[in-house]
């Protein structure tokens, strides 16, 4: 493997080809090398008959590099990069996926699970750190209020911690994951399951927006591809295999979420369960997974997750950040207050007191409780979210020296 | 042993003079038979210096053998009877208490756990009869809604599917398995932990006559003992062993029915927990028990149930009763409206419509089918259930013809 702008290259060329996932393609760049893997496909020599198809699809449609090349200058435009095991963030945990077993699979998108070789994202964050500490919170996108609230409050819980919130940017659990994590100031990373200029549903887009502003959006597609369905039961091996632990919120009987859950057992993580009423449809899932896998664990909060995660050794790692900043103490309008708000973009008083769910009184009351505390700058055309301060100070753990900054080009 | 009137005497008199569940007392027996038992204790010759003030206490109230047998003439004036050992309707499965392992109980009650010397029984059915295809439902008396509606259809469920609910009677989850087992028309015994004639608690009076009337009254406590705090506990060990397994529906953390459930998981009976919302301080002792006990097994209804106490070959046994009865083919209406009425006592149309919780005029239709049907009686004075009918007829399945009928006699 050679971490030369043609390695890179070659990947994502790769990726284009065949969908990610794919064995025969990752057992060809683990022993040729991204480079001559490309080589052999192009030349048609494809070891098996399915990707020799795909890959003449493909082909009928554009050069290969030109494609990549043309990718990679999209994602510069778009402030990502593409991160590959050649750079120092790469997740090492992924090469897990090495080893999972998938015993019973019918469909082929159950069986492709090969580590990824390349992924997109965008953020300030350096991947690999950002996952170290990581936890999945998945779930059904149809949520009840019960399990909305639940997400809500793990999302939250965990990275209150110090933990990174992982989830699928879904509607339902995984979007309440994704907002509790943010309302604790902490962070949080959305796995698409499509290119991140097009980030998958639309109706999410603010919250991908401020995820992208903290957090970190990732994807195995490169931009301008489309959120085809089998790519979200691909992408789900990801999330189950990038994080220390799974935590399945709530699941319709044999759900996606349910399917990464297994992933996560499947690959020796904790796969935890939390349970719900049993006269709800939307718990059935949760509740086969708890009663068909003796690995699967019933957690019924934070405080039992954590147990999971820090049982193999995780909470004895230094907090990902500090737990004592003013954030963190802020009751819970101030924090609703605080959600309300953008940082790019102020906000008039009664938008906020709408979005926040407030009265104006009490908005304007922590408005200005939030402004003392720095955390709020005022503006002529109302309010927004105070720049973040120098690295290193709010977030207690500076993004690596190496690491690119937010709209860095992707590193060759 | 003996089955003589001597022995039957002693065992009242023991069960006086010790509390039920005490160990030393339990080990005389089985070495001395109950009268030679009696005989030592009441010589002053109890083998530990517990047993020994305990009887010295009780024996300063009066002469052991002398309440003994105002006890039995008691039993008989309420038409209750007591059975021991030596009937042949005992029920086999509680000498597995036996082999009851506590490990790390503080407490002497959660210490003293041995076989039961006699069982008070008011009701028709023979006791082991009634006990042999049974499943203990069990949860917290301040239960939720979603608890209550649980717990009935669960009932509900099991004695349609010809399964004894077995319960203690109080209020909550207790009085829902019981009425959701009197709805289907089934079978169900509460276990109590005082005297038959004086069931507690009080408000369940009505509930308790519609038990005896149809299922049975359990009792180890001699009529007139009163429901002291640590009788629960003590009665506790009998409802999970006499049972071929145990539900617990709700429970606050570290609750009496989860001791209930770790008994007879202690016993080797299947355990199961009914999960509920995370959010609900009534599901935090049912999440405990799962995420503690690896046996622990949560199901989510009657179906699940069954197949674990299925497991173990019951399913196989021929039903306690034959589910083809019209009972059981009522709509909910009819069935509610039949569950409105008392057996002893005529209820005027407008109080059963109240009871029942239909209007009126469903009342008066559906009670004109219950009457063609042979289910209700009109009388003068209002509505009634019908008696019941011969035996053999309604039921499937006469009692034992050696079994007592109701009202009889203690068997000497």
């Amino acid at each position: 493997m050679t971490g030369t702008a043609e390695g890179l290259l070659a990947r994502v060329a790769l990726t284009w080809l065949a969908e990610p996932g794919t064995w025969s393609v990752h057992r060809l760049v683990d022993q040729l090398g991204p480079v001559a893997a490309l080589d052999l496909l192009l030349a048609g020599e494809a070891p098996d008959r399915a990707l020799r198809s795909a890959v003449a699809a493909r082909s009928a449609m554009g050069e290969a590099r030109v494609v990549a090349e043309q990718a990679l200058a999209r994602t510069e435009r778009l402030g990502a990069r593409v991160v590959t095991p050649d750079d120092e963030e790469w997740p090492a945990r992924v090469a897990d996926l090495r080893g999972l077993l998938l015993s019973g699979a019918a469909r082929r998108v159950d069986l492709e699970t090969a580590p990824p070789l390349c992924f997109w994202v965008r953020g300030a964050w350096p991947l690999g750190e950002a996952l170290a500490r990581s936890v999945a919170v998945v779930g059904a996108r149809a949520a009840t209020p019960y399990g909305t609230h639940v997400a809500t409050e793990l999302g939250y819980g965990l990275a209150d911690r110090g933990w990174t919130v992982v989830s699928g940017g879904a509607f339902g659990i995984d979007s309440a994951a994704h907002r509790g994590a943010l309302t604790a100031g902490g962070l949080t990373v959305a796995v698409l399951a499509c290119g991140l200029d097009r980030p998958y549903p639309m109706g999410n887009a603010a919250l991908f927006d401020r995820i992208a502003e903290t957090g970190l959006l990732v994807s195995e597609w490169m931009p301008g591809a489309e959120p085809l369905r089998p790519r979200f039961l691909i992408r789900n091996r990801v999330i189950a295999a990038a994080t220390v632990g799974t935590v399945l919120v709530e699941a319709a009987a044999r759900s996606g979420a349910t399917q990464t859950l297994n992933r996560a057992i499947g690959v020796g993580r904790p796969g935890m369960v939390v349970p719900g009423p049993v006269t709800s449809a939307m718990s059935v899932g949760a509740h086969e997974v708890l009663r068909d896998h003796d690995k699967a664990r019933l957690v019924t909060g934070t405080a039992h997750v954590l147990e999971e995660v820090g049982r193999i050794g995780y909470d004895l790692a230094p907090p990902a950040r500090a737990p004592e900043r003013p954030r963190d103490r802020l009751d819970d309008e101030a924090a609703q207050v605080l959600e309300a708000l953008l940082r790019r973009k102020a906000i008039g008083l009664e938008r906020v007191a709408a979005r926040a769910g407030v009265d104006l009184r009490t908005a304007m009351r922590k408005l200005s409780m939030l402004e003392e505390l720095a955390m709020v700058v005022r503006r002529d055309d109302g309010y927004a979210l105070a720049p973040p301060p120098e690295h290193g100070t709010e977030a207690g753990r500076p993004p690596a020296a190496a690491g690119p900054g937010p709209s860095t080009a992707p590193p060759t």
